[in-house]
Order: structure tokens, then C-alpha cells, then sequence
């Protein structure tokens, strides 16, 4: 391995990743139904084939008038206009309107063709048959939609590399754009090492234990918007794991491997890494606790990821890493936001300078707002997670915090 | 309708909403893989068929020892032990060691009889064949996870009414928990009203427009955990919202209905919502902007939202209400907890006093941190959150932000 890898801050660490990943993502893609597509990331930019809204509509109850006729309208001064018609929800608006006439709408009903403002039905009342009094006036515009207000014909309105959201499914459909071009979700295979790991179906004999790390990646994988593809569990040693690897490497996006804890073990995944493809092993170490024997790799365009064979360490660097590189190879761009919760540490919460401390934290609700409790268990113990509703990140700067301090929590 | 329904709080009408549910889920249970169970809802309580980890494992590579016989040794001084053997991975340990012995040990294996700490490889040295020097002292457990250190047998791990994240998948999978009791995803119908609103798929005739708020709506449920049933396009007027609200009542477990947003239509609401069941509308508008017109009923225990048609006021209100009563469904208990970023508003923000605006934001990262700029446009322009990240909430005490403010905002 070459000389200059050691061990980085996290935040650097996944830069040189993303750096050595090719800009444009290289997977396929494929047609999807819009209705369906949340949370998928389009490969086609979509402009709107006509405006939005199609047609001037009315947001409110009321009589569509010519905002002329209305000027200095007042309950002691009403203006009297005739009542032209009716528009039909669902029809166009036949009734053209003249000076002094006035169309009964309905909110959302099309602006008939004269008409250029909306009189409030509270505003209005009924004079005669056929005719209302006008009781204050409207500004030419006033409670119109006009066409192309929300998006004008031929307007870009997503971009490739878009994530759908609830927002852009509506948006689609607004346009009639009931299928979209998406790219293929990556298929992340998950390696689980280690001569003692047993599936969770079996009955672990002494010296065995059961494989977690499979299930919480794959769950950490679907939830990050990638397929999570189960390579089952790997014995120790180079050979099979470099059968299993190479096999990975030709059929999924990007691989994760949980080494086994041991030095050796990690010493045979970063050798396995190194042989798949260049520029091969990136980062040997990252600066946080727990996880600090993390390998990041890129082979041949896909992402590697060498994680702790432990429960808590690989959850953690996962946690860092998956959702980054799945948006990345789907062309996703942007920052990735990370909302937090602010709380108070119930407990002063020691730390060494020079790496991040990924501390699980229990949240308590209280009158004086919410509480963190650290949740304390070795990186081995899968149940400190269960126990914890976020994490607080302790800054490689600080030694430490006190109880009392602020902190923001990221819930996981 | 009853006198004292008055426009409520979003906090309050919530908090009537739930009481007026019962305590108790009635939805039925269902068996599922623990393995594809990401989301879901337990309807068992879990306890531990067996301790965590089942046997003492080494954290570290290193050798298994009786503590006492490295008391006082230093690199000076060095313990010398006989190596009796190595425990070999995933194998029951064999060795039972004597005074004075110490058994090879890789990370994650069995602790031998007689052991009572790991040496890390690193504070030993070979000193002849089947013997080393140890360096520096252990401490009675040192480098030892015990028998239930993570959990004891039968300790209640996970209580019925958790939500299942990828630690719990882990945690029932290292208990051998394959399979579980899990409560049925509830089944939202989605009912959207208007004579002006067509399937997406067809060509609107002027005056019509594409049915959105049945897709942006889905898209909400399935994020919130519940299973979105399209009921179509229900025309306006009683009889047919009648027919598919009753429907809809008997076929699923909540229902939303988009009202039309004329006053007529929102009160076809109401009537055909106070038919379905007692107690019937409990809520007849909110106070916030976007949504005030919003109906909270329960029927026979299903809850009813009533919503404007607006694309952006039935987005946001459906926002707040959906996760918490999808939860409670499910007999979810605990606080619902919203992460946030804390952002500066890039300009003023009016408001009126006595309501809660949701302002839909775009985030910019900027060298001082995040900027929120507020993204205007009216309710009925769904592309308005299309360019949104977030959104923010402007309190009913003020009447309004300033420019430069320091805001939370909710990601969208």
C-alpha cells in the first residue's frame, strides 16, 4: 500500500472518495411511473410542456369582473354590475364579458375571457335578478392565477440528478409527466467476514456469533436509497475473500466489506481491496471513535468501503459514508443537510483532542427542553444503538464536554 | 355541526385529534421477516432467549491471562507466561488455563477457562517458543467482554409500539429473532373531489386541471409508514363523496379527502365527514397559513382529515398531522421529535400575529453558515415547493422576522 495513507478527519476523507469517483454516473437507467418514483433520482431534466397553471383561474368564491368597473366601490357606493353567467367547474369559461357585466366563479373555475379580476363573493351582494352591488373595489389582477404563474411553457423545471420528493411526484403530474427517466438505484453488496460469524437463523455454538452486521447495513443501505445485495458470510482468509469480492465487484455499484476486528483480518481485506482495480486503496484510518480503522477504496469507478467488524464502529462509518456515495453515483449534487435536534448532556462527556467522538445519546424530554444522556456500551455491543435515539459529534478540537452544554443531535 | 368548533392551534387540534382515538391499536397484527422489517412496528415485546454476548469474547488480539500473574510486570520487569495454545476463531475455547499460562487470542473469540483478561499483542513479547513476556499489567476483565455484558437473558429488549431502525433489525438478528410480530401498515385512502380535476395521464380541455394532490399525498403517506390507497377522482356533490367516503371508510384505516376549495365544497366535507361515524369533526379549521379550512374527524375510530385542494395548503397540512396519527395506528408512543437546520433569513418575513406561517425556504450554503430565502408564491403553485428545501415556522406570538433572523428550518 502506498507509503503517504494515514489516517484522516472524516469530512477529508470522504472529499478524496468523491474525488476519485468519475463526475458522471456511470449507471444505467431506466423508466419509471412517476407515482412510484419517490425517492428515486431522475436521469433526464424535464422541461414543462405547457404553462402552469394551464388557464387563468380564480383562487377565491366570487364574481370574475373588469377591475375597472369597481373603482371607488363602496357599501355606501356599491357598483352595480349584471350577472353574465355562471363558469362551470370543469368547463371552459364560455361567457365573454363586457363593461358593467360580472361571471359568477367558483375557486379554481377558469377566469372568463374580459374578465380581468375577481370581487370577493362577502364583497358582493345581490341587488336584483341578474344583478349584484359591488361593495369595494379590486386591482386589475386581484385573486387571479394567471397561465404560467407557477411555470411558463418550456421552463426547466427539474434538473437531472434530481431527488423526487413528495413535491416533484405532484409537480410531474401537474405537467402530465406520468414517466420519467431514473437512474438505476446502486446495488451495494455487503461482505461479512470472520470464521466465527454464523447466519441468525442458525444456532451459534460455542465461540460463534451471529451476523448482524449483514442486517444493519442493509437496512442503513435501503434507507440511503441504494439495493442492498447480501453476499452472505465470508470465512477468513485471502482466497475466499477475494472470490467473494471480485464477484461483488462485477455485479453491484459498490461494495462494503466488515473485516473481521482483528488486525490480520483487516491486513487481508485491505490486500483483497487492493487487488480489485485502481487507483485501489484511498484512506487507511479515519479520526473518529468508534470506526478509526476504516478503509475507503475506489476500483475501477466503484466505491469500497473496509469497515470494523464490529457492530457499532461499522454502523457508525456506514452512517458517514453510504448515503454520500449512493447520491453520488446516481449524479446527485448539492450539499448533503444534516438536520439536528439541540439538547443539553445530562453528563460531562470525555474525549481526545484530535478525533471526532460519535457518542449515542439517549433524549429525555423536559420542561427545560431536551436532555441528552449518553448511552455508554463498548463498540461491540449492537444494543448501545437500540438504546439511543441520536448521536452527539464531539469536535476533534475539544477534550470533552461538560454537562450542561449545548449539543446538537443528529437522530439515527 | 356543534357550536364551540372554533379554529384551533395546530398543537391543540392534534393533541384533541389523538385523544380522540383509541388508546389502543385496533389494527391487526402480521408475521414478518426481521430481515426486511426496516419502518415497521412491533406488536410483541422481545425478550432475550439468551445473553449478549453468550460467552466472554475478547475485544482485542492478544493473549487471554490470569490478571493477577501480570501484576507489577513492566518492559524492565517483564511476566513471563507459558503459551498453553490459541483459541481458534469460532470454535468453543478448549484450553483451560493454569497459573502462570496464557492462551493465543484473535479479536471477537472465546475467552478460555481459567482467564480472566486479555495482554494486547502489542505489551507482549516472544521470549521462547511457547512463552512470552508480558509488558505492563492487566486489570481483572481488561479487554474482556463478558457473558450479557450487552444484554441478560431474558431481558425485555425492544418493547411492542417500536419503530424498527436498522439497530433494532441487528440487535433481534444477533437474539436469533428471524421473524416478528409486526403491526399492519395502515391503509390511507386518498380520496381527491373536483369536477375540474382529471388523471394525470389525460389532456386536460380548458377549464380542467391534473388531479396532484392524490400522488404528492401517497407520496407523504408511504414516507410517514402507511400504505397509500388511491380512491380516485370523486366528483362534486354529495352523493358520490358519500359513496366513496363509506367506501373508503370500511376498506381502510384513515382517510383524506381533498376537498374542492370553495366554501360550497368544503361543507359537502363536513356533512358527508359528520355521516361516516362518531364522534365525527372534531376540528373545523386550523390556524396557520397555508390550511386553515382543514377538517379533524374520527369516525368509529378511523381518523378523517379534511383538506383544502390547494396543492401547497394540503401538502403542509397533511405534513403536520400524518406521521402522528400513522404512529398512533400503530400504537407508536413516545414524543414525534423534528430535527432542524438553524438558518439566517435573507430578508424580512411579515406576518400576522395569532396564526403559524409555514414559509417554504430555499437553503443556500453560504461561508457564514446557512441562508434561508424564502420562496414566495401562492398556495396553489405546486412547483412553489418544488424550488422549497425546507420549511419555516413562523410562531402565531409574532408578526414576523426580520432580516437576519435566526431561523429552524424543517427540511422538506
Amino acid at each position: 500500500m502506498p507509503e503517504f495513507l494515514k489516517v484522516l478527519p472524516p469530512a477529508e476523507a470522504l472529499r478524496r472518495f468523491l474525488e476519485a469517483l468519475p463526475r458522471e454516473p456511470s449507471i444505467e437507467t431506466e423508466r419509471v411511473s412517476t407515482a412510484e418514483a419517490l425517492g428515486r433520482v431522475l436521469a433526464d431534466s424535464v422541461a414543462a410542456p405547457h404553462p402552469l397553471p394551464p388557464f387563468p383561474r380564480t383562487t377565491v368564491d366570487g364574481y370574475a369582473v373588469r377591475a375597472a368597473d369597481t373603482f371607488g366601490a363602496s357599501p355606501s357606493l356599491p357598483a352595480y354590475l349584471s350577472v353574465a353567467g355562471e363558469v362551470v367547474m370543469g368547463r371552459r369559461a364560455e361567457i365573454a364579458l363586457n363593461r358593467g357585466q360580472a361571471a359568477l366563479v367558483h375557486t379554481g373555475g377558469m377566469i372568463p375571457s374580459g374578465a380581468d379580476a375577481v370581487v370577493m363573493a362577502e364583497d358582493c351582494q345581490q341587488a336584483r335578478q341578474h344583478e349584484i352591488e359591488v361593495l369595494k373595489p379590486v386591482s386589475v389582477g386581484q385573486n387571479v392565477l394567471q397561465t404560467g404563474e407557477d411555470v411558463k411553457a418550456g421552463e426547466l423545471v427539474l434538473e437531472r440528478g434530481t431527488i423526487l420528493r413528495s413535491q416533484e411526484i405532484g409537480g410531474l403530474m401537474a405537467l402530465g409527466v406520468v414517466e420519467i427517466g431514473a437512474f438505476r438505484q446502486p446495488r451495494v453488496a455487503i461482505l461479512s467476514t470472520g470464521d466465527e460469524v454464523v447466519p441468525p437463523e442458525s444456532e451459534p455454538a460455542p465461540g460463534q456469533i451471529r451476523d448482524v452486521n449483514t442486517y444493519t447495513l442493509s437496512a442503513l443501505v435501503s434507507g440511503a436509497g441504494g439495493v442492498p445485495v447480501r453476499a452472505g458470510i465470508i470465512p477468513d482468509g485471502i482466497d475466499a475473500l477475494l472470490e467473494a469480492a471480485t464477484r461483488a465487484h462485477q455485479t453491484s455499484d459498490m461494495i462494503i466489506v466488515t473485516a473481521g476486528s482483528s488486525v490480520s483480518a483487516r491486513d487481508v481485506t485491505a490486500d483483497v481491496i487492493q487487488r480489485l482495480g485502481r487507483p485501489g486503496v484511498l484512506v487507511h484510518g479515519v479520526s473518529i471513535k468508534p470506526g478509526k480503522p476504516t478503509i475507503l477504496a475506489v476500483a475501477s469507478g466503484k466505491p469500497i468501503i473496509g469497515l470494523p467488524g464490529n457492530p457499532v464502529s461499522a454502523w457508525i462509518v456506514a452512517g458517514l459514508f453510504l448515503t454520500p456515495l449512493i447520491r453520488r453515483l446516481q449524479g446527485v449534487t448539492g450539499p448533503l443537510l444534516t438536520p439536528t435536534l439541540r439538547a443539553r448532556l445530562s453528563t460531562n462527556v470525555p474525549s481526545e483532542a484530535g478525533r471526532e467522538d460519535y457518542v449515542p445519546v439517549r433524549l429525555e424530554v423536559t420542561p427545560a427542553g431536551l436532555v441528552a444522556e449518553p448511552v455508554y456500551g463498548r463498540s461491540n455491543l449492537i444494543f448501545t444503538l437500540v438504546r439511543a435515539d441520536g448521536l452527539v459529534v464531539i469536535p476533534p478540537a475539544t477534550t470533552g464536554l461538560d454537562a450542561g452544554a449545548e449539543v446538537e443531535v443528529r437522530l439515527i
